[in-house]
Parts: structure tokens; sequence; C-alpha cells
């Protein structure tokens, strides 16, 4: 391998440009199919959990708390491969999604609405469980 | 087809949050593969703007200007599917990606590195033009 396409292994983290907040976004694939299941946020303690956690572990902007995926649900995300853009400031993660659903609706995605031209949505999934029975009321 | 699958025209622009610089992130991701080629952001324009053209115009926060994506390369992003997510904060576009190539590196992906558990990172992919050709110096 060149010098080219090793980097050190610090390279991730002197990469990482995080935001004004101290986040930066990961959008989180399906590894077998390629759905983009979610796009959530990560701080550095929560990208270094993930990765020696080997599991996603964002940072939840709503509760300003560690969220470790699915510690309500069940539904964790296992970590299969980790990417980061050009620029530093967007991550990609392929994942094994434990109950095949991302979304605290309940569906596979987060992205079950569509669009037209006009702006009108439309759903193009259901979900795969309540989330009633599986979050409580 | 039920009300509960169908939403107003109006939907979609009632329903985007834009963080507090006004901007909404975007999943690009090829609609023929689901690689997932770059993250951009938009305002509600250039939202309006990738609807009407059905091609794919970002806000550039380094540039602070309108970006159509493809301009100066003619490695325009052809909008085949657009996507919001659960609560409305995040947007993917699946695209036909003229020219392959969607990173200004010359990578067809930006997110062309990929790092160990440790945070050694590694390119995977080698650029598919020289990017001094196409943008100049």
């Amino acid at each position: 391998m060149s010098d080219s396409t090793r980097e050190t292994s610090t390279e991730l983290f002197a990469t990482v440009k995080y935001d004004d907040k101290g986040l930066v976004p990961c959008v989180v694939q399906d590894y077998k199919d390629g759905t983009v299941l979610m796009v959530a946020y990560m701080n550095e303690q929560s990208l270094k959990r993930t990765l020696e956690t080997q599991q996603a572990v964002f940072w939840s902007r709503s509760r300003q708390a560690y969220w470790i995926k699915g510690e309500s649900s069940g539904n964790i995300q296992k970590l299969k491969e980790l990417r980061i853009d050009c620029d530093g400031d967007c991550l990609v993660a392929k994942v094994e999604q434990i109950g095949d659903a991302a979304c605290h609706t309940g569906q596979r995605s987060c992205f079950y609405r569509i669009t037209d031209a006009k702006g009108k949505l439309e759903m193009t999934s259901k979900p795969l469980f309540d989330p009633k029975k599986v979050y409580g009321k």
C-alpha cells in the first residue's frame, strides 16, 4: 500500500470537523441494500464510543445526552463500516440494523415520505412495529 | 389511496425544519446502486429550485451562494426521487449523477475514506477525473 492510500492512526480524529455545536452528521445506511435508514449526530466522544463498541452511539440534540441507538427498543445498529467525506464534516456508517426498523415511528427508514415535484408528500411504507408497544405511552 | 398515505401539496414546505442558519442537510444517493455520493445543504429557495428544475441545487456554506451542482464541471445531478425524514430536518435525494463523479476531488463519492476501529483512514477508490483539468488551477 502506498503512502497516498494509508494515513496515520490518529487521522480520523484529526480529520473530523465538528460544527459550532461540536457535532458531525452521520448518515446511517443498511450495509446490505444501501437504504438510508436515518441521519443522526455524533460528537467526538460518541464517535469514539461507536468505534470502540462497534455499535452506533449518537449525541441526541433534543435530549442533550448520549444516545446508544436501540437502547430502549433493542434495535441496535452494529457497525460494519465507517466513512468520512472529502472535507471531513460528514460521516457515513454502514450498519446491521437489528430488528429491521431504525425509525422511532416503527418504520424501517426515517425517510418513509417521498415528495412529488409540487411538494405533495406520500408515505411509501408501513411501520414494522407499533411504537406504543415498544416505547410505552 | 387512503387519507393516511396522502398529505396536502404544501406539506413538504410545511414539514421541512431548517436549522438556525436556515439550512437542511440533503443526503445525495445514486439512484441505481444506492451509493451515498455526498451530503450538502439546501435552504428553502434551493429546495424549491431543485423541485422546479428536477436537478440538485444547494446552498454553498463556504461561498454563501446558490450552488447548482455540476455548473462548473458539467457533472449535474438529475433528481429521481426526494424524501424527507420523520422529524423533517433531513432530506435524501436520489439522483442520476452525470459524469459519474460527484466529488470535487474527482472521486465518485465524497466518502472515499474508510476508518478502521482505531481511526486509521484508508482510501477505497481512485479519482475518475483530474480536478485541475476540470476546475482549472
